[in-house]
């Protein structure tokens, strides 16, 4: 394709977003930001999904059938699997104004994702235990009212997703095709260019399911994700749900004598550590939770923060919500601030961190506005707890519990999500399927998100250096970018165009940047913004040769004609 | 793709929808209703759209390029082009719940076309003369909130469509291309098999333009429009603009005098006919208006209806609306049903439509409340307007203004429209260009839509008997139906498996119907409602020979299997 005819140039002094694959990717010319977290394709952008999309089609039909689902699903949908309410980022579609409400005034779902859809669609289709298991799959538009889209691609309101569901006749028989959707998740990402790259991490279910769902994570400096990975036996764990062991800080001191301090206004482990001059490790946090069995009390070292999730499991309760001020008060005696673990009313359902057991003349809350205590210790001012849990946010330096050793902590960017979702869906649709014996057995399903969008986002995190994106070969929208120098004079410009139109005849992919009023230098900054593998230049200088440089490495080299062409049509595995 | 792998099966007792495209695409499986005018595309139906998408491209690209535009868009600009309150089907995309509320409470554009993102966005990179002229085009879903959703595939609230938008530096070259895009348009409707039942008509510009629209319609006997064509001069029109020469259809008679009669309670043409012992021929229908320049009069002869954009075109007017009752009443003086052209106010503006004519002896509203005139005759009893106008909803037996003679009339459904938006939208965002002397100057537009699914639902229309869908082999979703017979004979299933491999070994696409528990009537039925191009079968009654039959044709015959794989290759030209 010819660069002075493409829809969408650079513009290198567009303003820098908040993430490098909004900044290069808008500066290069793929996309453009129609509203925050909702883009525009432009045709190079468009090439890139596209490339994307055909990967991914190659390796799902390989385990799976494409169909296509709509945007838009009735409400009666959602009301039957009760999320119409409680799924935070969904939007509706109605009209607009009062003409479109006078034609139909009515509200639709636009569809997060599709399980409301494909669950009753397959009930009417494959309902005996000889149409099982199945899956199918889509590459289509998703919605989300996220409340601050980020991150370019990386979170929007609109974006593009691979979802494929599966349906089964046991537990045992989703679990084996989950198997089979990882690896096909591992093929794709191998592909692109980070296979290597990416984990397999153990995240929360969400509403699915108290299992584990999975994540496919690509380690990356920018991204969103803390994983928590424990090199020895290959686990990982994204930080929302890994299980964590707290080092021991301090070293064991002789107790004291427990001591009720005033401690007015001076609440929170910040401003408590600095009023009593100890370190966060020598504190205790005590939060009031309010839960579907009344008031809980969940206790954590001081410098760590309370996974809510982790809580939620171990009281073992449906849920659990940050206590009002009025609960806290009623329940404690004392202004929110002032919680601790000692002088709790009678029966109080106290569940502490393991991080807090080596504690010694530690400071915790009296339960009294206006106090704390300090040079508090187990055994002798507060009994040591049955049971200690794990109820912390895990954070750098956690060990991970089945070997004790440290976690490797990175940070990491998610490309995709598979949900065990058992029998959620197909118990809210009443989808049972006739077995061998002619009994009805509930269905078994899962889900499986990949983002496409999202991935072409990562591949620029990733792959970038400070003058523009470094595309992978197998997804950079063209392979090679032809910048054609001293076009007005004619011999130099026909050469370059024969060379065009060669290397386009051989069906290899070439931006060839044609435009006569550009310099050199802008061109090359292009040439480098854009990021295709292979960038060769027609100039007076050139003569018989043709400069080849390689977007990865920082020399240019002069090739012969015919061994480019040979080079790049793959014609004899040749290497330059 | 074996059939008994397939997700979503044919379904026979389906419902009878109020379209044979729905019934078909539903019965046959290939989509499914989600919701009215709200569809998936299950596999078989999705490699239809993908076919046809794909001949889409093809076609596009050699005189476009290609890019991705979102759902979703910011209210602000649909408030710039002032579209946001006065497009009737327009839906807003904002918060479902509570939840989703109190994250991001806003309201977004859900795009039923594209003019507002592509305007603004090419207009920030095309700002010259040299980048000028220029297209682009995106296949997408859009949103419509139709009040009836209908005919299947025809008529939804959410649809596959491809948009096309040119920029152009002068009115002429917007023609010019608008030329090129109705040639391309034509090009894909003969891929698809249309091209020989495409008439390019023309039709209103809508909110967009005085002059005319055009449109791609497919005669078609349940098509939704009316189509005038003119034979000898090859020229169309939807009936929404047809101008049109009433037939005279009575006898001049001997004028006889005026006389008021009685018509308490009568009103309408045809209450009036029955009472008067009239032909509608012999009446008129007058009807007041209100408009931006106050009450006017329309009146065409009884048996015809008033077109209001041809008379608000006549009336050199802003708008027409029908007149309200006390606007009536106040202007005629006398209750609505008794208006007509005699006695009305002085300075009443009136506007005879030329079918009144040759009338004789006959009847009009006296405008006064129970009374009409009847035996009334120009010159002798109201003078004949010196301008008779086309005000008529034209109809079949009309004729041409240009040659004088009738009209070919029929049905048809509208498969493309294209528009010259000339600078509607560009003067909306101030979309100048900087012409070689260094002036601004507008920019001139076009837009050009096709509907993939409902060129998709259309072809059901065209392409079907009563057994079911006759699709054309460049559209079909696969090129053979192959139909295993007594597979539970090890030999037959041999057979039927080895010529299903050698054929997808050939790249023919197979759809191999190797469920074993079903009949062989059963099996036909299934492979004629489908409607793939070839049929084989392979049973034990087939020896050397295989049993072929096209779906167009009423007899099978035996092919010898090398011959068949020939002609199914297209190997040397072969026909079978």
């Amino acid at each position: 394709m010819r660069y002075s005819k493409i829809f969408g140039k650079t513009n290198k002094s567009a303003k820098e977003y908040d993430s490098i694959n909004a900044t290069y990717l808008i500066r290069g010319g793929f996309i453009d930001q129609t509203m925050a977290g909702v883009y525009t394709y432009l045709p190079l952008g468009l090439r890139v999904i596209n490339k994307l999309s055909k990967i991914v089609r190659e390796e799902m039909d390989k385990i799976s059938v494409e169909m296509l689902m709509p945007a838009l699903s009735p409400k009666s949908l959602w009301e039957t699997t009760e999320r119409y309410n409680s799924v935070d980022v969904l939007f509706k579609a109605s009209p607009a104004n009062e003409t479109s409400n006078t034609r139909n005034n009515a509200d639709y779902v636009l569809n997060p994702t599709h399980e409301e859809v494909i669950t009753p669609l397959a009930k009417n289709f494959n309902y005996s235990y000889k149409d099982l298991p199945f899956s199918v799959y889509q590459i289509q538009s998703k919605f989300r009212n996220e409340a601050r889209p980020k991150s370019g691609l990386l979170r929007g309101r609109e974006f593009i997703m691979k979802d494929l569901y599966s349906f089964h006749k046991s537990e045992k028989e989703l679990k084996e095709f989950y198997l089979v959707a990882k690896e096909a998740y591992f093929k794709v990402l191998e592909r692109v260019g980070l296979r290597n790259e990416t984990y397999y991490v153990a995240a929360s279910g969400g509403d699915f399911t108290d299992e584990f769902s999975h994540e496919f994570q690509v380690k990356c400096e920018t991204g969103e994700d803390t994983i928590f990975y424990s090199t020895d036996d290959e686990v990982g764990y994204n930080r929302e749900v890994a299980p964590a062991l707290a080092p021991e800080k301090e070293e064991r001191e002789k107790p004291r004598e427990m001591e009720e301090v005033l401690t007015e206004g001076v609440t929170g482990v910040k401003d408590l550590c600095e009023f009593l001059k100890v370190t966060p490790e020598k504190t205790t946090k005590t939060i009031i939770y309010d839960t579907d069995i009344g008031p809980i009390v969940a206790c954590v070292r001081g410098d760590y923060e309370i996974n809510e999730e982790k809580l939620r499991k171990s009281a073992g309760v449906k849920w659990v919500k940050l206590a009002t001020e009025e609960s806290v008060k009623s329940f404690t005696g004392a202004e929110v601030g002032y919680a601790g673990i000692v002088n709790l009313p009678e029966g109080a359902k106290l569940f502490v961190d393991e991080s807090a057991k080596y504690l010694t003349n530690f400071e915790t809350g009296a339960n009294k506005t206006n106090y704390h205590y300090k040079n508090v210790n187990w055994y002798k001012d507060i009994p040591m707890p049955e049971v200690l849990y794990d109820l912390k946010v895990a954070k750098e330096g956690d060990l991970y519990p089945e070997t004790g050793k440290p976690y490797s902590v990175f940070k990491a960017s998610e490309v995709g999500n598979i949900f065990p979702l058992n029998t959620k869906f197909t118990k809210a649709f009443n989808y049972y399927f006739t077995n061998e014996k002619g009994q009805q057995e509930i269905v078994y399903t899962g889900s499986y998100g990949l983002g496409i969008s999202r991935l072409m986002g990562i591949l620029v995190e990733k792959f970038h250096d400070d003058k523009g994106i470094v595309w992978p070969e197998n997804v950079a929208p063209f392979t090679v970018h032809l910048v054609g120098l001293n076009l007005e004079n004619a011999e130099v410009k026909t050469k370059a165009e024969t060379l065009y139109q060669k290397l386009v005849s051989a069906n290899v992919e070439v931006l060839y940047d044609d435009r006569e009023s550009v310099s050199a230098g802008e061109k090359f900054a292009d040439a480098d913004l854009i990021g295709l593998p292979y960038r060769i230049v027609v100039s007076a200088k050139t003569k018989d040769a043709l400069e080849f440089k390689k977007r990865n490495e920082p020399k240019e080299k002069m090739v012969a004609e015919a061994e480019l062409v040979a080079f790049l049509t793959k014609a004899n595995g040749q290497k330059l």
